[in-house]
């Protein structure tokens, strides 16, 4: 898919019949074992949603065009530590669901390659509500 | 620039002399006014990053390049209201720096239609710093 013509579908419509029925959205679990203040925490789901948005770009096209033309919606959730991060993770992979994980650089208040985010999909709102939606909203 | 190329590109050097000297960054100055929560403000910096990364992608290539290819630096500082932004964003237009509107869908929270985020570069620190030096850190 060329660059440009990605960019050009953000406000056309979804292809016919490669999208999910019904609303999706990006899930983005925080390590809240990290207690980042609100700009840390920012600027890790801004990596998370930038990593995300391009694996889907490589991996699931046309979630990610369904996802991008109809608001790229984002919701934010607590995560209790680096292992339940990373136990969601393994859930959401055998469900097929796209999983991307930001690792810290260490730059502030952190030690560097801590596990800050895990982004789930973007995918449709019923199969990633299996996976969190038992957790709290950030 | 074909899709797949982008993303190989992510972990290859910067084309010479298309980049900047020196780090470089992207600033997303949030409008401290609306109170936003902890997730509220992680979702829209996330909207900002995303939709900044795609800009770029269209319209300075190099920059998004040398920015991805070093750390995608995200740094997140405080605008006083929406009238501030605004003055922040023609300054911005002004000295050549890409800027990008992040306005709430109106889902939670806020108004519809709210000036949440705006993002500012890719581009080097130091042109950057011209801008928003003074500001504080989220």
């Amino acid at each position: 898919m060329g660059f440009r013509s990605f960019l050009h579908r953000l406000t056309a419509p979804a292809p016919k019949g490669t999208s999910p029925n019904g609303p999706c959205k990006m899930i983005c679990v925080v390590n809240h074992e990290l207690k980042m203040g609100k700009g840390k925490v920012a600027a890790q789901v801004g990596h998370a949603a930038v990593m995300a948005t391009m694996n889907a770009g490589s991996h699931t096209p046309f979630l990610l065009d369904y996802w991008l033309s109809t608001g790229q919606k984002k919701v934010c959730v607590k995560g209790t530590d680096a292992e339940h991060l990373l136990a969601l993770e393994q859930m959401a992979k055998q469900a097929g669901i796209q999983t991307t994980l930001v690792h810290d650089a260490g730059h502030t208040q952190i030690p560097s390659g801590s596990l800050t985010v895990l982004a789930l999909g973007p995918d449709a709102d019923d199969r990633l509500e299996s996976i969190t939606g038992e957790l709290k909203l950030l």
